[in-house]
């Protein structure tokens, strides 16, 4: 099933399923305790994120070649960061560039495959770990380089957590219809220019292997939303460096699960 | 107000204030967005977190003595962190050490005082900040050193996120009893014996600043958990190092907010 959340004509937000860019069938119930398609259709006027994320949890450097562009050594052990859940946003939302990423451009783009954890997972098995997820959507882990880096103390989450640096969509796409979460394209594009492109094949821990290692002594709750990493062709690591600016449009694509597109605006305070 | 959020005698979840240790007087409604003191009397079987938080926004080296004794330069902004909402734990509960982090042990106890965002925070001015403040607690960022350095891939996040790493507690005092958050003794006891003994005078950046940061370009979401970071006198700086143990126990006490008490036992899986 592809699940959408949205705002209809009257400002209410709902869940459905055969989103066929004008309308969605609603979806009585909850997406994670038990849900019943009912026979209504509605006018879609905006897509939301498909999950208002419990936490997001976030890989970094899970590709081998992207790992290489920023001059980091291949991790141990997945490096877990996290973003502010108020940074979500949703498929044709604004990327809103923040007023102090402005001058000079530090915004970035990293396309990755987003895994939703669909019940609660503790001490969950590599073997047993894609029971637990619900779905997959398509995620771009926005990022403000210079937050990211020096300003944040090295911590990243300062530089990923602005509003609307989650996008996520445009559907939740069920588990059942993603035969290998590890044999899918990954495709960013800037512009109509394709920046990113490789396969989940190359990451260098599996979607199976991350659950099992973030649920170690660790409570998943129901809609935590997991980012998987980026490939290489981010924008800071080419020469020159490439950020986004108000006026560009961001396609986060992901083969079987959709794409999602994003316009750039300047922030307005 | 001091608010608790506890369980029952047969199990039921309610929200109450004047705890005296065995009974409290159930609140009605929702804290954020409007309460009812109720004239029903409920006997606590068990205290929990005073809230489910949102999201845990944690700032790191934010006492100068603290910064120095980890050997890290004073940061030019506050340094964000985040710990998984499944980390949570109420005051009374155990600190369960988790199977990875027994042999050697690594568990490391950081006193701090919590804020809870009571209302929509966004580009707020340091002189508005506290307004946006529902209340405080008392927290322990308990952190496992090796998961959050070197294992961690130098992100914090996977060293602080294990379950019961975040306990909180024992009630929410609300903002009106606190006259100055800059003002209040933070103390931590590791059996007894005074680890951490500061007053909030010496963070480097004070809770208004604190939020006037993270609420730039950032949407903090009512229930928001700011861990406004640790003084001096951790156990990994000291010679030779001290770490949690099954069987100690662990107070966290900051002045007029409350007095925490956190046994310590090994995870059983």
């Amino acid at each position: 099933m592809r699940i959408v959340r949205c705002k209809g004509n009257e400002g209410q937000i709902f869940t459905g399923c055969q989103f066929n860019k004008t309308t969605a069938t609603v979806i009585r119930g909850d997406i994670f305790s038990g849900m019943e398609v009912t026979n209504q259709k509605v006018v879609v006027k905006e897509l939301l994120s498909p999950v208002n994320p419990a936490a997001i949890l976030c890989i970094g450097l899970n590709y081998k070649l992207h790992a290489a562009e920023t001059g980091a050594s291949l991790p141990d052990y997945p490096v877990l960061f996290m973003k502010n859940p108020g940074a979500v946003t949703g498929a044709g939302a604004n990327i809103q560039i923040p007023v102090s990423c402005l001058e000079p451009l530090q915004v970035d783009y990293e396309a990755e495959l987003a895994v939703i954890i669909g019940k609660t997972a503790k001490n969950v098995k590599k073997e047993d770990a894609l029971g637990y997820v619900l779905g997959y959507t398509c995620a771009n882990d926005v990022s403000a380089r210079i937050w990211q880096k020096h300003s944040g103390g090295k911590q990243w989450s300062r530089g990923k957590s602005f509003d609307t640096f989650c996008p996520l969509g445009p559907e939740l796409v069920t588990a059942d219809e993603i035969a290998d979460p590890q044999k899918l394209s990954v495709e960013c594009r800037l512009n109509g220019k394709v920046m990113q492109h490789a396969s989940t094949s190359d990451m260098i821990f599996s979607v199976a292997e991350i659950i099992a290692f973030l649920s170690e002594s660790t409570t998943l709750l129901p809609g935590t939303v997991i980012l998987t990493g980026t490939p290489n062709g981010v924008g800071f690591t080419r020469n020159p460096p490439v950020f986004l600016k108000p006026g560009d449009v961001l396609e986060t694509e992901i083969e079987g699960v959709g794409m999602m597109s994003n316009p750039v605006v300047a922030e307005r305070i």
